[in-house]
């Protein structure tokens, strides 16, 4: 049987998205049934930071007839056939015309390439390189792009889970490309279901911020928003992305020293062992390195299985739904839901009493027969506790100077603050 | 011929010991022949931090019967027959009442088990796994326990070597052991013998702390006493355990960055090159999770040869005198002696002439002649001083730096302060 | 043909050097051809720092007769076969009393070693041991040393090329070697060449300091002249020795972090790979200690292709052309040359439109076409500027990021300045 996730990215992937349009309308709200959405139109024209949103895009049909009278290209077929944002056009051409508005890829022949011209307004077509290979050379071409470009709007959207305080933690991903699956339906997908995941945590102290928009204007659009206020309020951030294929996860470190930084490595080190990657900040990819500019500076890592452009399908029509592992997929969330299980657990733990080790014998929390062989296993984490809580190490340096995951401690905490030994206080989570 | 640590060891040895009783009393002043300690008694029910001083423990007889009459786990031949801290006992029980009372090591079957029971009133005896399997299951075995747990004291012995300033230095180890070897009469011995090689070192600047007392509740007593001062004048302080076997050296570091986290690997290395160990602080292990825990945090790390633990032997009859290499042990208390030669040649060394080099020709200190054949290897050393001598560096990493032992630089820095080119200014040595 | 740098090499070659006397100024009267020498005479007797200018010394006439009438190391045959500094004596001795004053490398039979006895008086020659075995062992010796040892001055030369601000960057090396081509003909060749690389060098902003003079006595000397000042405004120095063999290149840190330390390793890694060493600063070899003492701690490194004592030939008459690779010595030219060029380069960038990335697309900077295969290489270093370029980050440490040579910034920075994104600020380079 299909699971939720495959049945939502089955009713997502045929849509066209871009930029702008109704794909990105439709999308949000097919999302919008298992994250609650705010659905927001920005006008073409709005200035956001040192950009303008730019007209809304729209295609009724697009193909081009081969002077054989064949239909090639279809957008209706497959939408990346159309270069995004192409102008309205119609026309006949010869082939030498034509092919400088074709876009292949010789080193991939079987696949139609991803591309769009967001900024120049041009038009083009992308085929496969072998299907380019056999198209008549005399003759004249028939083009069709029925689309509007036209002052509309950009559509976003963006939901909240409200916490106890004003710390804030953000997940984004972006939902501009057509039709292909690990980059990018994965993100979106992962993003609505941690939602899923994470209100059903109780007693949450942290707001949980969620945005799905186009890439790189949405991010800029985001941030002209809230950017003032991340930046004395984000805990931490996740660019979600290409996060549902079957490679090991791969984290990409948030610009500066962070929380995020230490949490996400000590996370897949216990769950995955050595089986990840972890990149350096660098100022190429995706959303990150917006929120990563210098005037924000923000602590947004992002998430992914294999990374942008190191899988063979990227941006072409071969990353489709055989290179997802719904499995894999869920495990993303999975591990989002437990960064967020972690962020919730942490504080400043204080030993209440820090003068030599309490005598833990007398509050049952010490075995009263001393013999190596019925050591308990959480004695070392009350142990670790109790020295390390002084104020100065967080829980995270305090796990992993034991090696031990952090949620493990969850346990051996209540078991403290029950016996009068520890009290939990609260402090900002980033940059400590 | 025995050596003098040989036959201490011999005296030694055989005595019962545990928390409190008389075999501490006779073991502290046998050990008072080498090491000049004030033995102090604090009586039963004395509040020291969060901690209870406990009932005396003596031990007049205890073995059991088997029920064909013969006298097995006796503790006049073992004194590890009885679990530590047993209360009196005396009736007769079947083979399966007895069996609960019964600590085997299934594992390691030719050994009788060390236990105790310091915090929970309970009975109990060791026996060798082998010796366990060949007891009789039918009729009545006739237990006998002549003890008493009853108000009376805890028994430790101190001694002090004072120095010119009131900046300390603390080594200990416990006496609580019973018949074990190498954990623990080496510890105590190496203390003791300690004492007798600082005591014949003139004009020492550092004041030498000894202390002897049982594990954990010894140092809990010995913190009430002197932890507020030692947060403000202990420089050093080494646990001394398990050093008088044949494998190499373990250092476990103090909790934070200190000055004899610096110091013990550079004397080792220097000393065994490659062949020791140097292990992370881990609240768990003996007293020096009571000196490190955060309301104290003292400068105190552990030295051993092989670890509590990490040897077959540990906390069982094995651990006899076979296990015991008498100049290995010697090399242990050389080592701590060399420790503290290099604590009092520590200081803060000041170039006078610190603006280009001095002309050291003109004073001696320079081959007359330039030719690559005939440098003195001092030459480096006294480069080296000069050089570093600046007020930022302490003695040891000038050594560190040059790669050199610290003793080695003795006669360089004599020779240099009779020349007026170098100051020696005390200060502060830990968290330098 | 011969090079120029060859040309100069053969005309000093075999000039006699020394601490003083007229080698040096003879030398240094070549070297002024190609730098614009000020030549300075600084009178025996003059205190300079703890040191005294020493006498002035020259050598007419020096050589050793046999019995058999023969005349065997004579200093017109080659200057190394007398003691540096030798005092004037003609006498008769016996075989017994000479060799008191022979100096011969028996680990080295063939070769004349290197030898002086500066602060010391006495005299002495150098044999080749081969030669040295030879020697009748009856009769009398005649010797002839016809030098004067006599006050008189030391002599020393410097340039100067101003720049637009106070600070400053040093390049020495000494003159007072005799007949000997990598130690030390090599570094001063280099340091004059360099002259004239900066010299045609545009817009200077960093004031350059040459000066060569014999090693330490010529250092001292030039610190206290220098010294106070250098301490305010030197930015980076580098003595420059050994440095035209075949041998990979080696650079001696400064005493202290600096950017120099950051910045050499960083050319040679984009100029030679991994093919070079970096040592530590150690307070022996060449001036570098002089610079680096505590008093003035200048980020003054030493640049070498094979360190001083680390080839075979080092002083010893073997050190001749042999050793030379001119295009070796014309490359260290070319590193120094790059690495003015980077300090010139280096400055606080700051990113003028930091919120978000500018939208690059309207300015000509970006690819209107979203295409993997077409990425401009430049983007990439756009984007490292505007996201490092925050006024924490100096150049160097961006390019070190992007693992791209710094000089390859200079295009980049200008597109950017131009575009209004980016502006330059100066600031002291050493100690970022």
């Amino acid at each position: 049987m299909k699971s939720r996730l495959e049945a939502y990215f089955d009713r997502l992937f045929p849509i066209p998205r871009s930029l702008t349009g109704n794909g990105v309308r439709d999308s949000l709200r097919i999302l919008g049934e298992v994250i609650d959405l705010d659905i927001k139109e920005i006008p073409t024209g709005t200035q956001v930071l040192d950009w303008t949103i730019p007209k809304e895009w729209n295609v009724r049909e697009a193909y081009i007839t081969t002077p054989g009278g064949k239909r090639i290209a279809d957008f209706k077929t497959n939408n990346l056939h159309l270069v995004g944002y192409s102008i309205p056009f119609e026309g006949k051409l010869s082939f030498e015309d034509l092919r400088k508005h074709i876009i292949t890829r010789p080193d991939y022949p079987e696949a139609i390439p991803y591309a769009a011209s967001y900024y120049a307004e041009r038009w083009g077509f992308c085929l496969s390189h072998n299907e380019f290979q056999q198209l008549p050379q005399e003759g004249l071409y028939q083009v069709k792009i029925d689309a509007t470009l036209a002052d509309g709007s950009m559509t976003v959207g963006e939901a909240v889970l409200k916490g106890s305080s004003e710390y804030e933690v953000l997940f984004t991903s972006y939902v501009c490309h057509p039709s292909m699956a690990n980059n990018e339906l994965s993100g979106p997908l992962a993003i609505a279901f941690l939602y899923e995941e994470i209100k059903r945590m109780p007693n949450r102290r942290l707001t949980y911020r969620f945005f799905l928009g186009p890439e790189t204007i949405g991010a800029i659009y985001y941030l002209s928003k809230h950017g003032d206020r991340f930046k004395k309020y984000l805990e931490a951030g996740v660019v979600v992305t290409c996060c549902g294929d079957r490679g090991n996860f791969t984290f990409k470190r948030t610009r500066e020293e962070s929380y995020l930084n230490r949490l996400v490595p000590h996370l897949l080190h216990h769950k995955v062992g050595k089986n990840h990657g972890v990149k350096e900040f660098v100022p190429m990819g995706s959303d990150e390195r917006q929120y990563g500019s210098p005037g924000f500076n923000l602590p947004v890592g992002s998430l992914s299985r294999t990374m942008h452009g190191k899988y063979k399908e990227y941006h072409t029509s071969k990353d489709d739904k055989s290179v997802i592992d719904f499995g894999a997929l869920e495990e993303t969330v999975q591990l989002l839901a437990d960064l967020v299980r972690s962020l919730e657990l942490e504080g400043k733990y204080i030993n209440l009493n820090p003068k030599g080790e309490p005598q833990l014998g007398r509050r049952g929390l010490y075995p009263s027969l001393m013999s190596d062989l019925n050591r308990e296993r959480n004695l070392e984490h009350i142990l670790y506790l109790l020295n390390y809580a002084d104020s100065k190490n967080d829980l995270l340096s305090i796990a992993s100077r034991m090696e031990e995951p952090i949620l493990a401690f969850l346990d051996p905490i209540n078991s403290l603050i029950k016996a009068g030994l520890l009290r939990k206080d609260f402090a900002r989570i980033h940059g400590t």
